[in-house]
Formats: structure tokens, C-alpha cells, sequence
């Protein structure tokens, strides 16, 4: 950490904070000191007491500055690709024919039981590498793919491990409840038990900082879901759901009940839904890649969520089965493209909505006292990390009050 | 340029030529010397003569190696951008509205005309290096935002020295007939006439390697079309159209009468167009990033087109108003994700049809003899290309001989 205090100025700051549109600040600076945000302002009124102390200064030129990115919902370890199924679609095969070749969530389990956790962590690493050229800074990651204590254990130490060796923030999310493991067939509801017996455990080592579930109609029913939150509510874990992707379960009602962080994906929410959601402050995380990669047609019910004033977070959801991407700068595009939010929209959705997704209070935004994670970019208009796709145009990162380059 | 003969060993070769599956060799093996490709095949079948003046040798370790990428339709070179269109209609702005706040391609021809050929150079060379950042090794580069002889002429030259400074092979194209400027308002024939006139001038000076249309309801009919293309023809000039994007004009027959090279875009080709293509061996470009941008609903005939054995190239389409991305690869996803095109296709239609689309023979497979343009990518296989979607895997490219890093 670099415990010197520093002045970024005459950057064009989108701080995401205030009533502004993009809480813009045309001509604006920071001053950060260790890991802190101690200043934001115009840079002409910057505090003397302040710049006293500072140590070394960066001119931005009028680069757009924003608040590091963040990734609220990842499937990041996992072993194996799920290449081969996809082409394998595209030439036409069944999806018979695709199970027989191995096909489907249970190779990626299969794969994540076989990897040792040093082919874990180096699958993840390339991946997460990846995420943070863009400018991500905070990223949750999910477990899901082991679907036995050893292998869930292993994924989510796995994460614990990406972020100390990569330097970045990481949040865990233990999802057992993602899909039946082959040797439960039959036993829905046996697994669920373990689910909720492993709970425990992998709290006591430190791994989990919330309970995820996948409530679907192929998935967990909304009594195995609530099941699975009760254990996650006695040992005091946040909780949040995979809901509404592919049919209405009433699953977001459930998770509001228990005062879930987020809901996600959300395709097929009712107003009842919107409604919990905007009672229960539960953030919406709509994950646009995943709608793209499955050719999804019906939309998640965004102008009854704004009007609603439930706050909306965006995500890669990235996972080899229904979102293989890994760039969070391409959901701003299709959540805007896809989705018809705004560009000011899709760039809260992935931070300062996200950190709320997460339950952190100390970032998201450009403001005194948060965290010093943020982003220069070499363009003139924040509008363009959501009108470009496939465009990165990050200039540095800053991660932790640390710089990080692009 | 490395004239030094150069080994590369160990690859996992996508060669694309011949008749096996993406011309695969599975430990395969380059031999380079200068501009040119002297030998590939299977690693330990490499030829003792050959190898004998070998003066370096890169181990690849498995990577997979696959022809350099060409982007055969782009319009890179312009002025200003319209991400504050792309933010206004996505606030809920009218058209009027957009208009009035200065939107549309109109908005481009003023800022391309307005701006400095220094700044329009400045502009596109960071939209070019973006490109290259992937794995792009051929380009292709429209005029068709001057739209006056001065402008058009600027924009050529910017193109040519983009291809000079950056150090990569650019096909240029005059699309002078790409919208009427304001000043032909009424008078649409008069400036195909202007079109028609500068023609001569423009390849006098070097600056022009293939002429293009915009045929639609909403630029220019199929006798502006044909006219501009009896001028190019006359002068011995290639050409391509863009045709079908929005309604069936014809102009693809039209363009086959012509031998174009390409037809671009195709939405709405008719199966008359389709055999008009397979007859004059012309090459289908198809535009996903458009197609996703302008969130459209018909797709091109795709079975027809395989049926028909038309090649079909992918490309980004560039540009400010209707595809601002800069990732070809990202193409490729959204050529199977939307179009359904298999992952070998989308990578030929990246490469080898693609160089076919350019009128360029030298280039496209991985061939003794071709120019020695390939990229060696952090992969296991080369549908990864395809699959993932916003994920940079390239490890380094060979561009003219040249290791150019990633
Ligand atoms: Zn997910
Ligand atoms: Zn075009």
C-alpha cells in the first residue's frame, strides 16, 4: 500500500455521487492517502491543510475518472471449458448428443472435482487477470462446481486465494445450491441437507461471506431455497438468489423475506417481485450476458423495477455454460443495447449498485472516507464505456490506493 | 523486416487449409524467412534442409496458432464520436430531438470535415491499435465521411498512413456514396455524378484499392449504384456494396453483374441474391455487430448461403453510428451467438474469406508461400475464440514477418 498522500487533478471526475447527472465534476481532483479517499472536489478547491501534505501529484489531462468497477456475480472457478458443447450445438448436434460427449453443468463439476486447486487457482487467475484490465477492483466470487464439502471448500479457497496473490478484493459466495450432484439423483432434498450441514464448516474456515441458490423449476424449489437461507440466516450470512432466470418461482419474494442482498437475472420477475424487492431495499442484478448467450427474448421488467426505485446492478455472471465472457465494460454495452437502461444506468449497475449488491458500504462511489478504488480512462465522455463494445479504454487503475496501471 | 529464417515449434495449428477440421495440425510447426511463410506441417516433419539455415526458434508449448485476423469492412477514420446520440435515445430522446441536437451521419461528415487530418489520424490509429491488440493483421478502411472531394480524399490518406505508421496492411475503399451531404439536398443524382467525377482523381493519387455503395431505400438506388459502379469499373477498380442491410433492393444482383468482391450485410437477401453471389463467386461479409447494435430481427440466410457454398466473411463494421465496437473476435461470438455460424466458420470467415472479401490471395490460411501473418493464442483450442465473448487470449502475432507481442 502506498501510505503516501497523493493528488490526482484535473480529471473529468463521473463520481456517481450527489444528485448530478454522473455526479460530474468537469474539472475535478482527489487527494487519497493509503487505502482512503481523503478529498474529492473541483480542483480548484482543493484544501490547503490537505495539499500540505501531499507527496506526489498525477495530472489526468481531463481523462474521465469513475469509480473502480465491480463484478457482483462470477462463476470464476471451475475446471475445464464448455468449448467443445458449443460448437457442438452450432453443428447441430442434439442435446442428447451433448450430454453423451459430456456436455452440460455436470462436466464442469466433473472437471472441478478432477483439478487439483493449483489448476484451479491458475484457470481462475488468467480469467480474473482478465477482469481486472478493464478496471475491475472488487469482484464476488461464487462457488457452485464442486457440489461436495471437499470441492466446494477447495473453490472457495480458491477465491480466498485470487484475491490476496492478485491484490484485489474478493467476496465469496458459497452456492452449493446450484445444481443436483449425480450421486444425489433422486435425493433433491438429501442434498439439501448437506448443503445446509456443510454450512458450518465452511464458515468456521473462513470461506463464506454469503449464501447463494439457484431456485428454478431445473434448480432448488422455493422450500429447498428457504431451507438452505435458514441455515445461512443462523449463522448470520447475507444472503441472495439466481431468480426468476427461466420461469416465475416467486423465489424473489422468498429471498426478500429474508432480506436478501440482491436478486438476479430476473427475466421472468412479477410486479408482486419488484414490489418485495423495493420493500426489502434488495438490489436487482441483471446479468445481460447470460441473456445474450442463451437468446433470451423476454426482458426483465426494467421500467417497473425504476419505477419501483429498486436499484439495479450489472454483471458478467460469468460461468462456461451461459455467459463465458469476461468483460464487464461489454454488459455496460448490453445493458443498454439489450436491456435500454442508460449509459449513467449500466455504469452504476457496476459499481455502486454492485457494492450494494454485495453489502459494501466503503465503496461504489467517488467520496470522502471510501475506498481509494478507482479508474482513469482515456476518453472524454463517460457515455462511451457503454456506447463502445469490445473497446478498453482503460487508461490506470487504482486498486486499494495502490496504482496499478492499465 | 526480419529476414532471418525463423522455426516455430510446437503449435497447435488452425491452419485452415486443406480439408480436415480448421486444417488442424496438432503439434505443428511454422518455417518464416522475411514477409513469407516457407513451410508448415506437422512439427517433426519438418525438412532437414530447411531447417538448416534456421538462425532463431520459438518452442509455442501447445499454444494454438491460427492465420492472422483481417477486418475486411470497416470505417474507421472519422470525426468526433455519437455516444451522446447512443445516450439520448437510450434518456428516451425523440429522432427530432437527436437531430436537433446534431445526430445521425450527418453529424460525423461535419466533425470529419471540420477536423484536422492530424486529428482524424490521431483518432483512428487508437481505434486501429485497439484491433491489432487482438490479433488484426489486414484491414480494410472506407472513406465515406467527407463526402466532398477534399474530405473524402483526407480520409484516404489518413487511411493510407495509418497502414505506413502502425505498420499493417491496409486496403483502402471510397465509399463516397454513403449518404448524401447536406449540400445535394434534392439533388441525389448530382452528387453520384461528383461521386463519379472524383473517382478518377482519388485513384490518380494512390489512394483507392476498391469502390462501395450504399444501396438501401435510405441511400442509393440501384442505378446511382450501377453508375458509381461503371465509373469503377471503368478505371479497372474492384468493388464491393452494401446491400440488403434493411430492405431487398436487388443490389446484389446488380453488384454480381460487376463481379464485386463482397456484398455486406444481407439481412434481407433473397434467394435470387444468393445464387447471384454463388455464380459470380462473390463473398458474403456478414455484420453481427450491426445486427446486435440496431437490435435487428432478420437474420441473413445463413443455410442459403452455406447451401449455395457462398463464402462468408465476419467483420466489425466499425463505425460511429451503427457498430462502434473494436473487437473482431467479439465478432466472432456474436457470428455464432446470433447468426449461428459453427466456431470454424466464424474463424474463416475472420481470415480466410475474409482476405477472399479484399481480393487478396496471399493471405488467410497458414500456407508455405503466403505472407507470414499469424497469432499464437493463450488457448487449448482454437473455438475458444469463438466461444468466449470480451476475453483478449492473444499471446503474440506475426504481422509481415514481424513479432509484433500482444
Ligand atoms: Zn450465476
Ligand atoms: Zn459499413
Amino acid at each position: 500500500m502506498d501510505a503516501q498522500r497523493t493528488l490526482w487533478t484535473h480529471g473529468h471526475l463521473a463520481t456517481l455521487a450527489g444528485d448530478a447527472p454522473w455526479g460530474g465534476i468537469a474539472d475535478g481532483a482527489l487527494i487519497t492517502e493509503g487505502e482512503q479517499i481523503l478529498w474529492v472536489g473541483a480542483t480548484e478547491t482543493a484544501p490547503a491543510e490537505l495539499l500540505a501534505g501531499v507527496a506526489q501529484t498525477h495530472d489526468l489531462h481531463g481523462a474521465v475518472v469513475t469509480p473502480g468497477l465491480i463484478d457482483c456475480h462470477t462463476h470464476l472457478v471451475y475446471g475445464g471449458l464448455r468449448s467443445n458443447e458449443f460448437e457442438l450445438r452450432l453443428q447441430g448436434a442434439s442435446y442428447e448428443e451433448i450430454a453423451r460427449a459430456g456436455g452440460g453443468i455436470r462436466s464442469s463439476v466433473t472437471a472441478t472435482r478432477e483439478a487439483s486447486e493449483q489448476a484451479l487457482f491458475d484457470s481462475a487467475a488468467a480469467r480474473l487477470r482478465q477482469l481486472l484490465s478493464e478496471g475491475v477492483t472488487t469482484v464476488e466470487i461464487k462457488s457452485g462446481y464442486g457440489l461436495n464439502l471437499t470441492a466446494e471448500a477447495a473453490s472457495l479457497a480458491v477465491a480466498r486465494r485470487l484475491g490476496a496473490e492478485l491484490d484485489v478484493a474478493v467476496q465469496t459466495t458459497f452456492l452449493g445450491a446450484h445444481a443436483l450432484p449425480a450421486e444425489f439423483a433422486g435425493r433433491q432434498d438429501d442434498y439439501v441437507s448437506a448443503v445446509c450441514d456443510w454450512l458450518p464448516q465452511l464458515q468456521a474456515q473462513g470461506l463464506v461471506d454469503a449464501v447463494d441458490a439457484f431456485c428454478e423449476g431445473i434448480g432448488f424449489s422455493p422450500a429447498q431455497t428457504r431451507r438452505v437461507f435458514e441455515a445461512a440466516q443462523a449463522l448470520g450470512l447475507p444472503v441472495k438468489l439466481h431468480a426468476e432466470q427461466l420461469s416465475d418461482q416467486g423465489g424473489t419474494q422468498l429471498a426478500c423475506e429474508f432480506g436478501a442482498l440482491s436478486c438476479d437475472h430476473l427475466e421472468h420477475l412479477s410486479e408482486a417481485g419488484v414490489q418485495a424487492m423495493a420493500a426489502s431495499g434488495t438490489v436487482a442484478t441483471l446479468l445481460p450476458g447470460a441473456f445474450y448467450f442463451l437468446r433470451e427474448t423476454k426482458l426483465p421488467p426494467i421500467a417497473a423495477l425504476r419505477a419501483a426505485g429498486v436499484p439495479m446492478a450489472i454483471s458478467t455472471d460469468h460461468n462456461p455454460g451461459t455467459s463465458p465472457t469476461l468483460s464487464l465494460l461489454l454488459m455496460l454495452n448490453m445493458a443498454c443495447t439489450l436491456f435500454r437502461l442508460t449509459p449513467e444506468e449500466a455504469l452504476r449497475g457496476a459499481t455502486q449498485h454492485a457494492a450494494r449488491a454485495l453489502g459494501l458500504k466503503d465503496r461504489g462511489v467517488l467520496q470522502a472516507g471510501l475506498r481509494a478504488d478507482f479508474c482513469v480512462w482515456d476518453i472524454a465522455h463517460p457515455n462511451e464505456l457503454a456506447y463502445f463494445f469490445g473497446r478498453n479504454p482503460l487508461a490506470l487503475c487504482v486498486r486499494g490506493g495502490q496504482l496499478r496501471g492499465a
